[in-house]
């Protein structure tokens, strides 16, 4: 990764990705089988004036939330809805700034899910420290983290990682306001919160909005919210708008390869690789399809 | 931490920092002579059109840099220069995008400032594993690892923290380009980079920039780029404009109740505490003075 304006003058003959060329390689290295289509049911497509942000929801992990959030996609409860909140290095926070939006038929509050038994659920570790768990690696597509003593397995607070806001209650949220991380991974929330996705177009359109000058970093006046304009699943969304998304599968080869190149950085212009990498600073390889 | 509207209806009676109320009594905790003053010379003031940024240089940890960067600054080298980059989740870096600025009496070039030996450092260890280094905590106001085998320092790439733009070359950085942290901490660029300052207001106003759309997230148009309309060191500051600021030492006991109460939330709608809390996580508090 070069951070020097020279990049401008042309010095590179071509565009290079920031990661460097060992993580490039090994995403490269990946066979057709490894990377795996992202179900149109599980994308969630909020339309907001500046473009559009996509969510990978995650069934498996908060399955009441995500079919509550279904739910509502589904009754158009989140059309009209408003960002309400963004906080510097933290999150972007979405949800009725009315509170007097019918649910419909979707609950209005659900039990916490923010851990599970790991059970069955595929998981491949990080051979890595971490500061706040004993385990960290990845289940599915979704950054992840486990304990081998107590059988519990739950979804980090990485950038980009989307939760279900709620009062101080557990059981006080339901889905129908949600945030994104949009700073250094608050891991603090792990096990309690609940992750129930995460972004996977667009991030920059919620990351990069002006901070709300109110306490939590609230606005303060209507007009500094932007508007979610329309929210749909995938299923609803034509065809032709739809990402057609593919994720390298977290347990290939060619995802243990980039790991360890993301861990060991010791090319183009790095001297000392540090032998280690946390968690939220894997960002799982994807690519779009026509 | 409540992640609720019901904060917007007023059902807190008044308003709360996001940290939870162990670490507002751990800082309440401090003595007067817990609160260090941060010398004018070592802050940077830099006047973007939407407000100012203030960044803290580190002279004891990129000593040639920082002199260098004091020399940039007195003879009016960023005056006119402009953020040309912005990339999301990494870096928001300015400099002059001409690349035909003179660079006065300052050094075009230094040999690379990533680490030191600790030596006398004062250094405050976190009790916690990380990902990157063998031992993570606070070298005065800055985040820092240590290897206590090699006997080596170095300060770590969180969330604000400024470092020097370069090319592959290690030793091809002078200051002139910088750039300051806007995402998840990039501590693969630890040892690798020089960390010169760390940013102490207006992070916000580098960190919801719009993101470039070229490669590494600069500016493909000239208009997209934001002035530095005018660099100043503190010393220069008219006495009315200065921040004022007030650190809390990181080797007090309030400091490391503060940490404590950051690892181990377990208050205010939190369920279970994470017996830790990674370095980059902790920011160390700060507070403005009349």
């Amino acid at each position: 990764m070069h951070l020097h304006l020279a990049l401008l003058a042309g010095l590179l003959a071509s565009p290079v990705a920031s990661a460097p060329v060992g993580s490039v390689q090994a995403i490269a290295s990946a066979s057709a089988s490894d990377w795996r289509p992202v179900d149109q049911a599980d994308l969630m497509y909020i339309d907001l004036p500046a473009g559009r942000v996509v969510i990978e929801l995650a069934p498996l992990f908060a399955p009441a939330h995500v079919t509550n959030i279904r739910t509502l996609v589904r009754e158009r409860f989140f059309d009209g809805t408003a960002i309400v909140r963004v906080q510097d290095n933290y999150v972007a926070q979405w949800g009725d700034p009315s509170g007097k939006r019918r649910l419909g038929t979707a609950k209005a509050t659900l039990p916490l899910e923010a851990e599970r038994a790991s059970g069955d659920i595929a998981f491949t570790p990080l051979p890595y420290r971490d500061s706040y768990a004993p385990e960290t690696g990845f289940a599915g597509n979704f950054p992840a983290a486990r304990d081998p003593k107590s059988g519990r397995l739950w979804l980090t607070h990485c950038y980009g990682v989307v939760g279900v806001g709620r009062d101080a209650a557990p059981d006080s949220g339901s889905g129908a306001e949600l945030f994104a991380v949009i700073g250094h991974a608050p891991r603090h929330l792990d096990r309690n919160y609940a992750p129930v996705g995460r972004v996977v177009e667009g991030i920059e359109r919620l990351s990069s909005l002006p901070r709300g000058s109110g306490t939590l970093g609230f606005y303060e006046k209507e007009a500094q919210r932007t508007p979610l304009l329309r929210v749909r699943m995938g299923t609803d969304v034509p065809e032709s708008e739809r990402l057609k998304l593919e994720v390298l599968h977290t347990g290939s080869d060619a995802f243990a390869a980039y790991v360890a190149a993301r861990a060991n950085r010791e090319r183009d212009g790095f001297l000392v690789g540090a032998s280690g990498v946390d968690v939220c600073n894997i960002r799982v390889p994807q690519r779009t399809v026509r």
